[in-house]
């Protein structure tokens, strides 16, 4: 059976094939010679699966959209304090191409635009590996696979660079920019150069939907909070002077590139990738934009609009004997965040538990954040207090510090040790 | 048992009462007079629970938080495009009271600074009831009390409204605005008076989070998609002209209000309100933006990192005899958007049903978003025509439009059917 | 004999005749009925004589020309200390309806821009005489007749006031006006709708020219300093965003009305009106705008370029004799400034006179500025210490403070007397 | 005897020796190195005279200063036209440094600010000479000796030439750079790190208040309409971001450079140097900006203040028998230009001559203008056809195109032949 979803994407390409306003980039002739009517969507789940239509194995360069990535790594490299130091992150209001230096500090406004851009690639390291080098190492990791540059690109736009060279300039006059003006356009321009694909893309937009672990490799790739960054960034900065449309519409953070390509990511969900490489004045690919629309609107991805996550980690609340004794088991799922973590405190609070024996069954979490794991412990103590003895189930040792007011660590068995021990439902 | 949650509350404002920088309000007696160590936060999930601490009783004016619900309801009052006919979306990049009318639109940039905000309460329809009343009548329904304006509030502003009277004239003059400048300026000006305390504005913001529908009484207040123009506006435009650090730093769709409040709104999950009256340079509560950062890092609220919902709708497959036929049971659950679907479907086509029947248990989904719909509709008419006989428990009737390829609905039992046909597990 | 400058301007009307493009202001109907194909120029000079063709005695609405007049007035209330305490001097950069506000001083940007204007006018005095009286009276005294106000121009603009009102609130809002906004800009649309002719305006504007004093009686309107400020502002901020094209191609001081009168200011020279109400994009007299690159251009009036005055006060040097000993008589003329004193002085250091006796002859002198007072004074003092006698010849007492190193004055005598002493050319 | 100008520039160093604020350039060690206490004045009239005190003899870079001199070399070579397509007229209203290109055009705004003094460089012809060559050369002719390169000056400028190779990359970018980046920039430079004196400036200035005519030597260096465009522009953007301030304060067309010095030049009359270290936060030197003041309050050099011209050119009228019949001699003066032809016209229309003979004796006339001609060519014309015989006295040929109405030339006499033939005053 072909996932239906497929079909979806197929039905969005047909769809979309009048649109054909807009001209291809045409200040390089690489560019310029670009087939218009190419076009590819690709989604990647968290999970690593991915669905793509129309050109997927099409190679196109990934320009612009390579910036959230070199952001990446500048902050891996330096800390977030270091880079916000040389790039701001508000957004610009202007086109791509201005010069966007803060009045105040002489900063560039952020990483998106040119200027920020020029900036961060000459932030990253460079002492083993060239800057360009560990991009590509890095779009590697992303994609699962060796990305390489497009040289005839690459010397194209090195030819024609005379405004980021500019931009550069500025950057070095005002203190903004840590290397020397040629290397750092170089460089930059190379970055831009990589060839990639729909679905290279995809793994690289899941990655930052999935806080920085390859969906498919499962390596943590990233920093979660390198990765809530970037996407922050490009939330309010990605889409250029209509930052607030986009957001509103769209509802998705994205990045374009000159060649065609727009990639967006929605946190904890899903890389969404579209391409067509004819251009809108603003310089965003139109039919890519019309894609990205209806890919929001009909799969439900808007940032404001994504659904209620499962309300509750309580998956299941039940009484049984264990060992003898009457035991309550609170079967807990999923990610352990504040809204599913209040719910089972809300629950037990308004129902507390009968048994003198608590089971918290965790075997089906996922991960626990800071705050379910502080709030569960407080109220793993309480209950400790109000006379009740706790085991924890927790293979996976997703919490590790779970202790009691004495700070002895509570109980812990494995699954089978339960299962064995389980005589059966309470009657 | 005390939820550890108001602990943490009592914890936040106990470890933010060293900042005491800035002033309050000075403009009008009524704001001047306000005393500055007032402190209080409450947050409110969308399931209607409300966590609050400190001065949680005190009532202050609602300010500039009233912008995002004026603008919500001149949207339900006129839709989106007659809205944003009148009123852009982009951030305007200055501080809270400058003109920033779109110089080639003429229109307000957005509806959270001044110009915008009286523009929308411009529009809103006041053919029974005044604008004003109208606006109190949606805060009563938000907060589930009657709310009241603070009349020397009121009163004081409007003898300082020469701003907001200068800004409504040039409005009207480029055509930006639906009445006389008088009433448009007072009936803003009373819409920022109504009286609220940090509950009011926790119920308030839990609506917006919960896709408009209100957490206590179940009424849906506002729409989904007004809900989600709101949020987009607010996370792009919401903090005036530090739209991009807030963004990055706190990742909350927020509002501020002068006389000290702040309300944020995590989507899909809680609202959140802060209150102390002193004021930054920009106009915003300084020790609401601390407790703001706090409540974020802490609590995970960050737009950009708020965990993965449960990875599935998917809550147990079993197969059972059902009427003396082995049956393949996938019980559903949660709200079904493409995420959760899509896990779903990858099961289904990677580990096909072994049984003819199948049978969608869906008592326990709260909700089916369109891509959810249409893909699980796909599907089902896939199985059928694989050969497999399909049974529905949709006792809520989420879905309605399932049918079969030849456009027969498919069957449907009650719970309690299910029940009585289970003849139990497969052995 | 028809004066041939006549003959000129007829010309020019002619040749100008073929330009049709833009249209008469739309905004009110007495503006807008207005009969586009009127048309006027008139000049005066510094003396008084007034050349004009065209629709010489067709009447008017003033309009923002009136702005250059009651900045004049406000600096003669207050000093202009008090007013750049107000307004500033720097050209906008922007259309003549922005709010130009100085967003550091919150000051408007100049006084020909209408929210400068506006606080202009506000600024007047007007303890006994409204505002608009005196600015009525100022217009009288500058024309010599009558100037009264087209009441239906001034009650249409007011019905239309919303921009202006707007700019009013906000000026007021940010302490930058002097009146209540109804008031103010009441007064300064009635200052606009003076009703005027081209020949009131080129008295008007020859009055500037003359440094204050109305060149038909003589009087001292204004003072001096206040003509050269407001002469500079014009130079600077009086054409709107186009200021430096029009100083470099055109090169006069000059204010337009959106009525499609063009007025502009030669220091020392000229006044120069023009008048076709049809308007280009930026409010200005298309036709207009062209007759005044003609004048400037055929007339040589272009501020940068308008020749070099009579190279030296020095109108003649006779030796005579009288009352029998020989005397080097210096025959003075014009006024004295740095550069005519200056060649003087030069002539004298490089031909010291030859006789003991010296007579300045300064009958001929109009005005004597500070320079060339003190230059001959410290000259004059050298001359008696080198041993000469030094008679002075000024019946206007032009020069009042000639005294020799023992501070005592020096010997003058009338012309009447140096004619009878005078034997002769020395042989 | 010593010229009281000479005191009087002594006096304005003296008063002004206490203002110490500000401090040298200091982005280089060359500039940084400067004596902050060097101070020197200097005048030159357009006659030639050079009125210095101070430091006169002190050489330091011209930087900024040379804008204006390789704008009029553009101009002369490519013409006024071909130069304002590259280079735009209107003041920035920004910093020295910021970009400044046109949104619309992507031009520079003018040749004052460093991008548009870049461009004019780059616009330069270098056929046969390289264009730094040229601009030497062309100071040379304008100050009467062989000018220099401060090579360690340009030496160092070049190693922080950042921004401006910044600029000149984003020119080149924008299509509006007639050069590579590297030599244009290096040619600005250079050009920029010319030695002079403030001798040498005034000269350069006179040269431009003379209408082009090296004061000195009597070459015209200049075209006449290339130094009224290059006037203009130092007049509205020769101050950067104060232009209004200037001009109402000052009022002379100016040029600072950041070695210290300031530039003025009243046309038609004076060039003004003054010197000193020590800048402003805007760059411009700041006891160079009080000395300016000073000076041209002193010495009435404010260019909406210069004084009235000697009113008329006619300097004489006298009735003579000559050759036996009476006649009417108009003896003229100066430069003949609308204000003063204007006056000789009003005299003949109002006192029309009483004699059939006619005769102009215009030995002592120095210039005249278009208008002038055709003025008193229109006069002469009707004077033949009323009956009148017109006999031209002028020797230098300052009208060469005097017919009658048949297109025969007027008749004319040498001064000697006039001379020779007048029996003496009519009796």
């Amino acid at each position: 059976m072909r996932s239906p979803i497929l079909g979806y994407l197929d039905t969005v390409i047909e769809e979309t094939a009048h649109i054909s306003a807009g001209d291809v980039a045409g200040y390089i002739p690489e560019l310029a010679a670009a087939d218009p009517d190419r076009v590819a969507i690709a989604l990647c789940t968290v999970n690593g699966t991915v669905y793509s239509s129309g050109d997927v194995d099409h190679r196109f360069s990934i320009q612009s959209m390579s910036k959230p990535f070199a952001y990446a790594l500048a902050i891996e490299d330096h800390g977030l304090g270091a880079v916000l130091d040389n790039v701001g992150v508000e957004p610009s209001g202007e086109a791509f191409n201005e010069l966007s230096l803060d009045p105040e500090t002489g900063k560039p406004r952020n990483p998106m635009i040119n200027a920020g851009a020029i900036a961060t690639h000459a932030l990253l390291k460079s002492d083993e590996e060239s800057s360009v080098e560990r991009m590509l190492k890095l779009f590697s990791q992303l994609t699962g696979r060796q990305i390489d540059i497009e040289e005839a690109v690459a010397a194209s736009e090195l030819g024609a660079g005379d405004r980021n060279l500019g931009l550069a300039h500025l950057l070095r006059a005002a203190g903004a920019l840590a290397q020397e003006p040629g290397p750092a356009v170089e460089g930059y321009i190379r970055q831009c150069a990589a060839s990639v694909t729909v679905r290279d893309l995809a793994l690289m937009a899941a990655t930052l939907a999935n806080a920085g672990v390859q969906p498919e490799t499962g390596e943590q790739v990233l920093r979660r909070q390198t990765t809530r960054q970037v996407l922050s960034v490009m939330a309010s900065c990605g889409m250029y002077d209509a930052a607030g449309d986009w957001l509103s519409t769209v509802g998705i953070p994205a990045k374009s590139g000159v060649a065609g390509g727009i990639i967006g990511v929605l946190p904890g969900q899903i890389g969404v990738v579209v391409f067509s490489p004819r251009l809108d004045p603003h310089g965003n690919s139109a039919r890519g934009i019309e894609m990205m629309k209806r890919l929001s609107e009909d799969l439900g991805l808007h940032l404001m609009d994504t659904g209620r996550p499962a309300r509750s980690s309580l998956r299941e609340t039940r009484t049984v004997i264990v060992e003898g004794q009457p035991a309550t088991i609170y079967v807990l799922q999923g990610d352990l965040v504040l809204s599913s973590i209040e719910s089972l405190v809300h629950e037990i609070i308004e129902h507390p538990p009968q048994t003198d024996l608590i089971i918290f069954d965790m075997s089906r979490v996922d991960e626990v954040h800071a705050v379910a794991r502080r709030t569960s412990s407080d109220m793993a103590t309480k209950l400790v207090e109000e006379g009740h003895q706790i085991i924890l189930i927790d293979p996976d040792e997703t919490v590790t510090d779970f202790q009691d007011s004495q700070g002895r660590p509570v109980e812990r068995w494995s699954p089978h040790r339960l299962e064995q021990a389980t005589e059966g439902p309470e009657r």
